[in-house]
């Protein structure tokens, strides 16, 4: 397979056949599959399995599969019709609990049926698509943003460690963490990233080791426990990860494993930065202790990718998708607006100004 | 399979038919098996490949495969015998470069002979075979002797997190670091034990849950890059880990992310243990830099174990196979003989006073 990464897109809208056709991200990076899915229910589950991941795929993938859900709705007026969009909006909310994404998105949708409740059941309909839509297309254009931003805080040839995926396929495009790494590929920088393999589901090995592969970046896979040798080894001039939530004070929720990452780096005095969109940062969680990890089943550590078991029967296992990693091992978040330096309480507000 | 954990041996001699029988810990958990090694080059790739591993268990295979391999010397003099014997040990210290203990092993045959080059062949060879043997008997008491030691440090009920596998099966008997916690399971002292599953290779998940649940020990899989945050989670009271070579300053090598582990227990309060029998200390050794690492091939990092690739084809990696953690991390090393504190400069050259 070789094709412009950018070309792949984590969802998409088939208005015509009504259908939300989603990349498959669990096949990768072994096939680029797509799947089409039909109702709620499926993109519920192509979420909640991680056929969709990364928290703005996640909120793009819920606006469309809201849209879906109610676009073939037969209600007869603006209540009956506002009653099934709720239920079906209560539904996807709970495909994953962790990434504010996922209900932002759904929120915006609420928001813009309310806004045009005067207006014909059709009419919202469209609006709604056209919300949906709105959605990524405005999320490749932070995205971009970010990375311009983020951009400015490296040097050519720097050595950049990432965690998990923020990439082109966690968002609509360019990725979150890795914008500024495909934005400086295309400047010239030759950056050597180096990708934390992610465990327990791989992410860093299977998909950002093959987004950067594909564009043609300088990847190296280590495995998460590697992360402090090649620090040590004076490999590494900055961490660049993503974030499923970050809390008003700068406390930030993104995939298992970054928070020691995050300790690392300050041990050995290397940068940490998160790149978060305005949509990812949750003003109404005060700090990370509010925030919700979502815990998976104990095979996905033992069972999952493997020809056999490589645990022992029955054994106990702890498997969070998530930490929170404290502000204070946070060097700075970058979002489209610009980047926030602690105290964060008082830098993340302004974003919002 | 129920069994005593205890009774089974990393590796054992059968003097009648010439052979070391090593248990092949690359097929654990799923089988207990067992293969029959005839030649040095056998025991060389039983070593390599890790079908025997740890520290004092690889000092032990190869002590074994030494013996076998001039066993059936037809030298006819010393001369000649001290040549072959040269050749064997050279060749089997060459299996695997950063645990100590097999040069120890090596080297503790080689003063065996030296001792004896008055007497016989066959008494020399039957001299030889008694000091493998005695290296295999010495580390079960000196485990028992760390773990006695180690436990004076903990108190019942205590959460421990371990990375990779100091067990049983990576020594004679009771493993180094697991020793306490099994000596004190015997106790009643009621452990709550978390296994970092250590990749790539999965010694944790593959051989220290299996061992600690065999044992009827309360063990936790979780993936190495939640040790942050179940330490975060305040479930953990002491990092116990082995080693594989201790410099004199007390830089410690040990299986790759030890290093991390001890950086997040630094930060998070948590004193870090680190197990070490007197041969696995190298004072010849002044500091972690002099220490080679060991680099492995990488594809233990995206094939191994699985059924299908999980990473793209051809991806770059780096797989080294342990990583030095810094003496400053480190509370306190804890041998046979006493638990040396910070400095260790001075605490460890008195262990061998």
């Amino acid at each position: 397979m070789k094709q412009d990464i950018f070309d792949i897109m984590a969802s998409r809208l088939d208005d015509e056949n009504s259908e939300v056709i989603i990349l498959d991200q669990t096949s990768l990076p072994n096939e680029v599959r797509y799947k089409r899915h039909k109702t709620k229910e499926s993109v519920w589950e192509a979420i909640n399995h991680l056929e969709v991941r990364g928290a703005p795929a996640i909120g793009i993938a819920a606006a469309y599969g809201l849209y879906i859900a109610i676009k073939g709705s037969c209600a007869k007026n603006y209540e009956e019709f506002y009653k099934e969009f709720s239920e079906a909006k209560d539904f996807l909310s709970t495909a994953r609990p962790t990434a504010v994404n996922l209900f932002w998105a759904l929120d915006r949708m609420e928001k813009c049926l309310k806004e045009n409740c005067d207006k014909s059941l059709e009419e919202i309909k469209r609006l709604l698509r056209n919300e949906a839509e709105k959605i990524r297309f405005e999320d490749e254009e932070v995205c971009r943003q970010i990375g311009e931003n983020a951009l400015s805080l490296l040097n050519p040839g720097m050595g950049l460690l990432t965690h998990c995926n923020a990439g082109t396929i966690a968002t609509a495009k360019y990725g979150t963490a890795l914008a500024p790494i495909y934005i400086g590929h295309e400047k010239g920088y030759a950056f050597k990233v180096f990708a934390d393999e992610t465990r327990p589901l791989l992410q860093g090995a299977r998909l950002t080791a093959w987004e950067l592969q594909e564009a043609g970046v300088d990847v190296t896979l280590i495995c998460d426990n590697m992360a402090s040798i090649v620090m040590k080894n004076g490999w590494i001039d900055a961490v660049l990860v993503g974030c499923d939530r970050v809390a008003a004070n700068g406390d930030s929720a993104n995939k298992i494993g970054t928070s020691g990452v995050a300790i690392l780096a300050k041990e050995y005095g290397i940068p940490f930065y998160v790149h978060a969109p305005l949509s990812t940062i949750d003003m109404k969680t005060l700090t990370g202790k509010d925030i919700e990890i979502e815990l998976r089943r104990g095979e996905e550590i033992y069972e999952s990718w493997y020809c056999e078991p490589m645990a022992p029967k029955g054994i106990k296992t702890y498997n969070p998708a998530f930490d929170v990693t404290d502000a204070q091992y946070i060097t700075a978040i970058i979002t489209e607006k610009g980047i926030a330096y602690p105290p964060y309480e008082d830098s993340l507000k302004k974003m919002f100004e």
